[in-house]
């Protein structure tokens, strides 16, 4: 939390803020420690106060550290109530989080404190993870892995999308996760160009890819992946268009090294699809950030902006998806290291491990 | 569907707004049936479109009604350009899900467009259910009460209330819930006092009180309820605090019909705890509506405003929270009738029924 400390010295002495308004919960539990669902963390450079109603007062007593508690009756009023008191004269606010109507209702209570709205300036507050943080990521993957071995006879034709993601959620469950990081993805046949296609009571059948998508939280701390899977022998365009997936996954992880643009990682990617002539039909981001949320930064797309930095923990997963047709995404967790990269995530994406032919 | 049309006719009018954007997942949901997570509906006289990136597109051509689809790559720039095309002047926008930062970027876009935030307006968009919405409802509550009942015997002494969650959990989905409503809470003993104390490694044990709330999704919709079982013959203390609440719910119930100020209903729960000298110890507002989110309009807390209507569904739950000692809380799920109010939820929160003695 050194770094954190550090990052918000610095935001406040250059943004000319006295203080800073979390409003995002993922951002509140990493500065505090609150594990509940409402609530707001006041930063100054001298305390941290989180706020929040009696239903979380007992709580986040037992559970804030580096903050005292209190309460307010209105979210709104009592931040204003303590702003005044502090004497906080420019307060910068997480504009991604802050809806409109609750600055709209600050700036009438405070109307002698600026509003300085950060966005850029915090938005990569969790993008390093500490061992801590590594820990939980690794064990919420160790779950996941053996929970994927447990459902993975159930992943065969004949058998239900939903009863395979059922048996996976129970089994990470069982296994000692909180709960499922996300709806878990179960997308055969043409089903498998959804990107988000959620399990449904369609039957997979033989010789379909299957789109598998999963993840659990543990401690708070997420892991994501996704195998596609083949049932049966693969004929020349699956065969092709796996490849040409699992081709540009590396290509991605192998772009990756601390001080590397994000956007390169993506370009990686994309450009070995495209030269297959199937960039039309990868339309969302090569990866994304995972820790305390399952999607967080940074954003690896052709947007993405920033360089990536030693002790990031982000996903590579490109893919393919051909309405009428179907899909092939291979996702891993990877780890940034002082020269590359640690993939996290231990389940194959190689062709041979994911027919499951008779 | 035709009374939300009416609304956002007359909203439009008033307002003086050529087109409304909405941003809330649950008020997209019912609008135009889109069930994704990412996502923005436009809402003009004459047409409604929803856009979302690639990931959606598929999947949203298949469900969307009433509305035509249209992909964006990034969010704020497709929906300005939506809005150019549209010649929109003023636009009304959601202002309590809208962050802050989206909102400044869309002002920077459409220099020529005015931004009229939208709150009050269309707070209620969603508090009235009709049939089709009230089926839904009903069936979730008999998942969770099937549920409960297939559950109840892990209500005891040395079971981990960690087991009793995950086995109520399991059987919620087992029996055709899509998920949990919320993180199931099963606290006992001095952890009662929690009003949001997730079920954890403690072991139930004799003579505690344990409050059970569980609630399951069920085709988007919601049911939420608690129970609060007193493991053992009730002492003096037990009795009088159960019978405190439980009255307390009677009283509000009975307050509850068309035309009456929703804060009344706060107020009459209220007034029996503090009449009992526990009023210090009922923190939390008396319920809330349910239905596409499991907490949504009407709030039913001393800041309530509005009056209730016939066809909103919502909680009534009070409780009384005694830091070391522990705490109950009864919530049931009301629809409002013509002349008053029908209990939807059907497990019994009468004490007798509560006591799970050997």
């Amino acid at each position: 939390m050194g770094t954190a400390k550090q990052l918000m010295d610095n935001v406040m002495r250059r943004s000319k803020v006295d203080a800073i308004l979390f409003w995002n919960l993922e951002n509140i539990r990493y500065l505090c420690g609150f594990t509940g669902s409402d609530g707001v963390l006041i930063v100054s450079a001298h305390e941290r106060t989180f706020m929040s109603d009696s239903r979380y007062e007992e709580q986040a007593q037992g559970e804030i550290r580096d903050a005292h508690f209190q309460k307010y009756k209105q979210k709104v009023e009592g931040v204003a109530r303590l702003l005044q008191s502090l004497r906080v004269k420019r307060l910068g606010f997480e504009s991604s989080a802050v809806p409109y109507e609750s600055y709209q209702k600050l700036k009438e209570k405070l109307s002698r404190t600026s509003l300085v709205p950060l966005a850029e300036e915090i938005r990569w507050l969790r993008t390093r993870k500490d061992p801590e943080e590594l820990n939980k990521i690794r064990r919420a993957i160790q779950i996941a892995t053996d929970s994927f071995f447990d459902a993975s006879r159930r992943v065969r034709p004949g058998v239900k999308e939903r009863v395979a993601a059922d048996f996976l959620e129970m089994r990470m469950r069982r296994r000692g996760g909180e709960k499922p990081a996300f709806d878990t993805i179960v997308a055969s046949g043409p089903r498998a160009a959804l990107p988000h296609g959620k399990a449904t009571d369609k039957r997979m059948q033989e010789k379909e890819t299957v789109v598998v998508d999963f993840g659990v939280r543990f401690q708070g701390y997420h892991s994501d992946e996704t195998k596609t899977l083949i049932l049966g022998k693969p004929d020349a365009e699956q065969r092709r268009i796996y490849d040409t997936v699992r081709r540009a996954q590396e290509k991605a992880m192998k772009a990756i090294r601390p001080g590397v643009g994000v956007r390169h990682i993506d370009v990686a990617a994309r450009e070995i699809i495209a030269r297959e002539g199937y960039g039309k039909f990868f339309g969302h981001g090569t990866g994304h950030g995972v820790g305390l949320a399952v999607h967080e930064e940074p954003t690896i797309s052709p947007r993405g902006r920033g360089l990536v930095e030693e002790g990031m923990v982000f996903t590579v997963e490109p893919g393919i998806y051909i309405p009428g047709w179907g899909g092939v995404r291979l996702e891993d967790m990877i780890l940034v290291t002082a020269r590359g990269c640690e993939v996290l995530t231990v389940l194959s994406k190689d062709l041979k491990e994911n027919i499951y032919a008779r």
